[in-house]
């Protein structure tokens, strides 16, 4: 057992099917006026979602503004044009209903609201001027809607400078929210493809956890139960999102997955991604999570074998049986089966229009614009390596 | 998996051997004088727990002052001198160092210095008068010296009133420490009866929270690896005290339990204990659940036999292989190789003075000043059924 961490994850949880409505009654409302921060996309409005927020609302005295402008990838002027709206209008807290980009979104809108500048003036890392954050932030509610992020039990909100083809994660214990509602009737709505998207993202946070130096007993725990959970629940979601009992394992694997990230670390696997859809945003992270997964975690197994058997282990492997050197490869091998199993086997980076040509860049926009999260990988990572990774991707 | 939960576990913890010095110079200290809440026995002053904190504070520009009344059972009286002194000395926040009963103490003393009235009109349950706090309280740090009560991680308080011979739990958001301290060095001079009788009450907190019906994934988790933990190490720390991997593996443990019952409950053997430890206050707390346990768990596990199979798998019991009906005993078994491997086999209630014949009058304590866990019980008991469990004791 490790025995040197510090735990902190403050986010009060309200979890289960039709939790949504505790909305209406819960006291732990942190104000009177609320900026609604959702995505620019038809489905919260088209299920109902924003319309029973903004009701639910009104029904515990809370007043509302709604700001729906945030693309899938958030970026930087949405998030100063959110808080200018904060600002406008007087709101207590912020409310991020939808999916990490909508959330995300909030978490940072709700820090410009309190803090005078730029968002880049304060994020740390690439060309962020990492200036501290000494005005707080607005307090931050999330309503989920999808099962990817696992924003709403994390502090992190990743936004993308258009500018600069930066995409940075940053957060501190102002984002963290201070109530997050998980209802899984809400994801139930999710497409297929999403679907898969998003649960592998949820995936990859619990595994680079896992596999973080930084990883500690609790996020261990949750890590590998998400672990589990994926495995089994995701291919069910996929074949039939109408599916509750997968919907509800999966929203609490991805909530498990957040917490995760709070308590360890993402490691590099996600620096490679962001570089990659911070120059081509139309890639889904999921997508390109999965993308860049058996070339990242093979040559990580080979490099640092010590973890990947207990990963293997939860994905139902049994591992015991085989020779101890081939036992860390039994994850790539599960982790094979499982993105056959939810139908993205076929997916290549080529359909996304990224280039072999372009490896030695993405490598050095992902060292320089997530740099932090190589320091806490299980292996150190030369940037002749990282390059390496990409070119296997694009073969 | 339960679909519907709430999380909720807010307390920042820094852990690991040498954790103490942090105090020096954490930036999450609440104010700038506290007041320290303490035993009144020997240990924090003897190894010099105490000149640390004071003087770990003082570099951290905190000034204190020391309230070192605080008895093994805590009591009413001492919740309202400590919060006059919080009161008389205008502090910020509280300090309480040590074991359970002055982590408690210093959370009731919180709670006095910022509410009017006496601590008894707050407390719900028995002759409590259950008036709502809504003064809040002072901030609550809290430093163990042992590893029992898993106070640190969780809002509960537990005060004697021995006017009416009642040991009541209390606790509400208020009372979640902000900030915890866990540095199982400051462990290692726990006698081994007491490092016994502690890690029992870890372990009970744990099955409990396990067995509740209010119980949730997280704290399943938790539940579990506690009972793993304290069945492997808590023989090693009380065969040898200054082991630090065992003391470390059980520090965590009892913040793990600590957790647990900030996320489910105890159930009622928690409240037959407190009705036995309010009428004989020399009888330990860990002591008598375990003095309790084979018969209470027994009897349990024979009316709800469902959880007890996995329990016995987290103390190593090979359930696989046994019929059906006897996989839940298994756990009693491994519970009573438990009590043997730390000595405590031959521990009698009778030789804490307590008679057969009290058995009613200790049923009708535990159902009316406890009554709330009897809710959450797998099973619902009936007066004649704890009053029997009493007497399969005292046999």
């Amino acid at each position: 057992m490790k025995s040197q961490f510090n735990y902190f994850m403050p986010t009060r949880i309200l979890f289960g099917p039709g939790k949504l409505k505790k909305l209406a009654t819960t006291p732990f409302l942190p104000g009177k006026k609320a900026l609604i921060v959702t995505s620019s996309g038809p489905s919260v409005k088209k299920y109902g979602y924003l319309d029973r927020v903004i009701e639910y609302l009104k029904q515990n005295n809370v007043s509302s503004v709604t700001f729906d402008k945030i693309l899938p990838n958030p970026i930087l002027d949405h998030v100063m044009e959110g808080a200018q709206a904060a600002k406008d209008n007087q709101c207590d807290f912020v409310v991020g209903l939808g999916g990490g980009s909508s959330i995300d979104s909030a978490k940072s809108i709700a820090v410009m609201a309190k803090n005078p500048g730029n968002y880049w003036d304060y994020v740390y890392g690439g060309t962020g001027k990492g200036k501290p954050v000494t005005g707080g932030a607005l307090p931050i509610v999330a309503i989920t809607t999808t099962a990817g992020t696992g924003t709403e039990a994390d502090p992190w909100t990743v936004i993308t400078n258009p500018q600069t083809n930066e995409k940075i994660g940053f957060g501190n214990d102002y984002t963290f929210p201070v109530l997050s509602i998980v209802d899984p009737e809400l994801m139930v709505t999710v497409p297929p493809k999403f679907t898969a998207f998003q649960g592998m993202d949820a995936f990859f946070h619990s595994v680079e956890g896992y596999l973080a130096t930084v990883s500690q007993p609790a996020s261990d725990q949750y890590a590998l139960e998400a672990v589990t959970l994926i495995t089994k629940y995701l291919p069910v979601a996929v074949a039939d999102g109408s599916n509750l009992e997968a919907r509800t394992a999966l929203a609490w694997a991805n909530t498990e997955a957040g917490m995760v990230e709070s308590l360890s670390s993402c490691i590099s696997h996600h620096s490679l991604e962001h570089a990659l859809s911070a120059y081509h945003p139309g890639l889904p992270h999921g997508a390109g999570l999965v993308l860049l997964s058996i070339a990242y975690f093979s040559f990580m197994a080979g490099k640092s074998p010590a973890r990947f058997a207990n990963l293997a282990k939860a994905m139902g492997k049994n591992v015991i049986d085989l020779p101890q050197e081939q036992q860390p490869f039994a994850f790539i091998a599960a982790l094979k089966k499982l993105i056959a199993a939810i139908g993205l086997q076929d997916l290549k980076l080529s359909d996304y229009g990224v280039k072999k040509e372009e490896a030695p860049l993405l490598a050095r926009n992902a060292m320089s614009a997530m740099g932090g999260l190589f320091a806490v990988d299980p292996y150190k990572l030369s940037p002749e390596e990282v390059t390496g990774i990409f070119e296997a991707c694009l073969e």
